[in-house]
């Protein structure tokens, strides 16, 4: 598999769909296909296919359903979405404005669709039963992911992986605090490898494994939470508001999240938290003892059983040789019981933020693994 | 400009870096030369340069550094990154562990970096000068931002920008609720004609101009409130700490930003802001009333002289044909005075999240220039 990144120069936009093509089977292009003056990817792609530019009706129909639905008038500009490759067809966007373009040749399939993700992944997820039945070929495909553990040490565990099953395709794709794996496998019995290494893979990573379908950290947190009827609240200084956006990208989190404390100073600190001015002024915002206060004054003032504290210091200013920028504080409180730890991040202020906001959450999921103990999955 | 994304197979790496190769000029590959067994840049860029790898003295150096502060061993897996084509030379990586990789040849310049973003940038930086002395090329570039309106309209006011500037190239890239314009020129006298352009787009963004130095949307809220000497608090329902979020990217918004509350149910609206049942129950939790009482509930509750509010149904659930999903408030409280503004966003739950955040932003942002009115920057 190839990508092609091109600008919005119609030189670069043909040098780059020329490219692609020349590597045979699928190409699918994104982006370019809007109202706008810079939207140059309907010309490139007719051009490509040597075929004319003609209205569609059938596109013609959805872009007027849309400007209808929001009440935009149907331009010109609007028209030009309708453009579509004489011998190709309109992809119908259900989300959006902008119909994709689809269009079967001897030298294999060319699909359009729009550069806004909900938009592209909407219309992607309609097509794919369409290139199944082109490509013939059955694929297997798991995610999992981890938390709470760098790609190396991922690697490492996995090391054995390539030798033990070798016709399993295995990528890995590190964010700061998690990694991301994907097992895939092509053709006949691609279903049965790849379960196989599915599960090979899931007993090596242990405790470190947060899910085995592709679930996110924040929705396995929040669904063991559920299953034990908690609720879970957040008091964060660093990462002010992070933790509780990724909670809440969960549809039907409220289920579980109720209120979040953003304490960037000393001052909301005791105010929203009642943390006691003396352990601020004794221990520092960043420590271990405030981490604790902020979570059990988080369980108490905001009400639910259970809370996560984040604070630290994020840099680049703020650091001390005793406390140097990166370090983190987190703690947890929960019924008959706390937990505590610190940790050293590398990396600048917006990674040492994303990879704080990761490691609260997988306190709490790590936490609620020992709280109740579970068959292990296997 | 062109850019081509590779898999992680070797056959897709070298037939992208040969494609790259292909169109001249300077090639900048980032990503793959980290220690783990799927980094193969190293050997693609070998094989392309026709060059054997070997251990260099200088990387070993900076890994061996890197590994001293960060308390790792120096294995055989971190001197896999010291290996650089041998009439290449290494970039010291000042960040992270991993060398980069700076080869010159008569085809053009090669320069490989990691694939993490924060290293690569700091990089980046450093070897800008580098480039610029070998290209004999001035490059001029400005860059504006926009917020509160979409791309199509900030494309309608800038239509007549390339009949009047044809030597400059505009691109714009929007994001939910902001819109990003870039304006470059090259060769002789490009500084003085994107100027022009710029100064000719600023005239007709008017107020939904954000900035024209490419300064966020965040920093110039904050910027603004710091010279009137104002605090801002920040109470969230719907974007649950995403306003939050974004204003404490910027270093140094602790002057400005000291608390916010995540209040994502009723209880919580009642609890943290003070907002009464009654009103909760008359108008319900997404409404102008609520939004108002919750900005005003921040203020008196979180202590600052500014806060900002949000509250709507980001879906999917939750909507009803009174208020579907999408519709969103949005208020401000400040002294003397309160604004409330409501409308309904498209598109699925993290795009309508990210767009009331930014919202948000953009309230706070125009509210601030009605306060106190200065002489518009020309």
């Amino acid at each position: 598999m190839s990508r092609v990144v091109a600008g919005d120069d119609p030189v670069g936009i043909d040098r780059a769909l020329s490219y692609a093509r020349s590597l045979g089977g699928l190409v699918l292009v994104t982006g370019g296909i809007g109202p706008t003056r810079d939207d140059r990817t309907r010309q490139a792609v007719a051009k490509m296919l040597g075929q004319p530019l003609h209205y569609d009706a059938r596109a013609e129909g959805q872009v007027r359903r849309w400007c209808r639905r929001h009440r935009f008038p149907f331009t010109r500009a609007q028209r030009r979405q309708t453009l579509i490759p004489e011998r190709a067809s309109a992809i119908v966007n259900r989300v959006g404005s902008a119909p994709g373009i689809w269009a079967v040749s001897g030298a294999g399939v060319l699909v359009v669709l729009p550069g806004v993700p909900s938009e592209m992944r909407a219309m992607f997820d309609r097509i794919v039963p369409r290139l199944r039945r082109l490509a013939h070929l059955p694929v297997a495909t798991r995610t999992l992911r981890t938390a709470g553990v760098g790609e190396t040490r991922v690697d490492h565990r996995l090391r054995r992986l390539t030798k033990l099953f070798p016709e399993v395709e295995v990528t890995t794709l590190a964010a700061p605090g998690e990694v991301t794996i994907q097992l895939r496998s092509r053709g006949r019995g691609a279903s049965r490898r790849v379960e196989r290494c599915l599960r090979w893979t899931v007993q090596a990573l242990g405790s470190d494994l947060v899910s085995a379908d592709g679930v996110s950290l924040e929705a396995v947190v929040l669904r063991r939470l559920q299953e034990l009827n908690w609720h879970l609240s957040t008091a964060e200084s660093c990462t002010a508001g992070m933790v509780a956006a990724r909670l809440t990208r969960v549809a039907g989190s409220s289920a579980v999240f109720h209120a979040g404390a953003v304490c960037y100073n000393d001052r909301a600190k005791q105010r929203m938290l009642a943390v006691p001015r003396d352990l601020l002024l004794k221990h520092g915002a960043v420590s271990r003892a405030v981490a604790l206060e902020m979570a059990r004054g988080a369980v108490r003032t905001l009400g639910a059983e259970m809370a996560v504290a984040v604070s630290g210091i994020a840099g680049p200013g703020g650091g001390s040789p005793r406390k140097p920028v990166g370090t983190v504080h987190w703690a947890v409180a929960f019924p008959g019981g706390s937990r505590a730890i610190m940790r050293h991040l590398a990396g600048d202020r917006e990674k040492i933020r994303t990879h704080a906001a990761c490691i609260a959450l997988d306190l709490v999921r790590r936490t609620l693994l020992r709280i109740r103990p579970r068959p292990r999955r296997s």
